[in-house]
């Protein structure tokens, strides 16, 4: 058996009346990210965790910022395209485990949620998916409320 | 054999005059971590990879803060809390590595102790436990002695 | 097979007229790392994660910033230390996954050569590294351009 590595961190600013999308779920929240695509900080550190395990690039070599095809892109494209490069490449999802860091709202509402789309997107069993929240305690631009980010790990695994 | 991986993050603010509590041990320091329980940042950081290999939960959720039984625990009880329950479900550690972040005391002394104590507590020989240290550089609010942080990763396996 | 993770960050302040060395190699940049040695962030990662995997210290444990032999070292000797250490245990490396954090330049260009580096170093092939690379969006030092911060993880087995 062949196992492999795979780490990825996302970071967007966030501002106010802008949607919060983390995992592919809409969040209720007075702020939301600043990004070309979506601002799924979740899914983005996730596709770059896949594209890092297979060695084969990360986001912005995928899919270039100014690239003006891929504005407002639903994150979810860009998670599929790195799930199926994954495959073709022969490899299994072993698990995924992931933290978000966002000062508020409290995120535990939407875990479930969040979970069953990522366990969707990448055609696994929910017990493979982890996301965990985490504070930044009011420190930093995260911690102000300014930024979210995202910290995924991916185990993957070839017979 | 399943591997399955995990990781932790956790930040606590420093202020004068508490104590600061790194892996189980008492450092001897000017400043110490603001928390609700005995903010021991790399025990949290290690429990949340335990529980996010295992796919099940966070800290916030086996231990919400808005619980005031948890007020001042000693976080070996959340660290063994995950190790059993990591068991439960017939996994074996691996191994663990870990990084924490902090302006000072410099931990060099204090690591043969943390690392002990955190192979005790997991039930693992020590040479299966890392802790690495790093300062922030004076950037940021961990460079500025406000805050520590600590990141950990830890691979299970069943047979 | 003993499979064994391990993970390195580090961060170095930037200053106008400095080198800036990534991966081993030389960026174009108006910045570069503030460091007793040549500041190579990724380079000090990846070896932290290779000395948390096998759990034998770190950087500053092998390589104290206080001995002055130690001034302006080459980043590989440090990097090519750990590789030593990790096969004299009888380990070989599975895969290696980075990601720099860095507002500017933009590292595509640079990045075969800083994959191809880190693969010789290590003795492995090229498609066993993987290193992405992120902005901060602005915000915090790394943001602002004043950091470089660098993750890395590593899988590591003995059959």
């Amino acid at each position: 058996m062949m196992v492999r590595i795979g780490q990825g961190y996302d970071l967007h600013r966030l501002e106010d009346g802008l949607p919060l999308i983390i995992g592919g779920v809409r969040i209720d929240s007075a702020k939301g990210s600043v990004a070309h695509s979506d601002g799924d900080v979740l899914l983005h550190a996730l596709a770059d965790a896949l594209y890092g395990a297979v060695a084969d690039g990360d986001i912005g070599y995928h899919f270039p910022p100014s690239n003006p095809d891929y504005r407002n892109l639903n994150s979810a494209v860009i998670l599929k395209h790195a799930v199926n490069l994954t495959r073709e490449k022969g490899f299994s999802i072993s698990n995924i485990d992931c933290t978000v860091v966002l000062q508020k709202p409290i995120l535990r509402p939407y875990m479930n949620d969040i979970i069953g789309k990522i366990a969707e997107l990448c055609s696994i069993p929910s017990e493979a998916v982890s996301v965990k929240a985490k504070t930044k305690e009011g420190v930093d631009s995260t911690g102000k409320g300014e930024a979210i980010e995202a910290f995924s790990s991916v185990l993957i695994y070839r017979s």
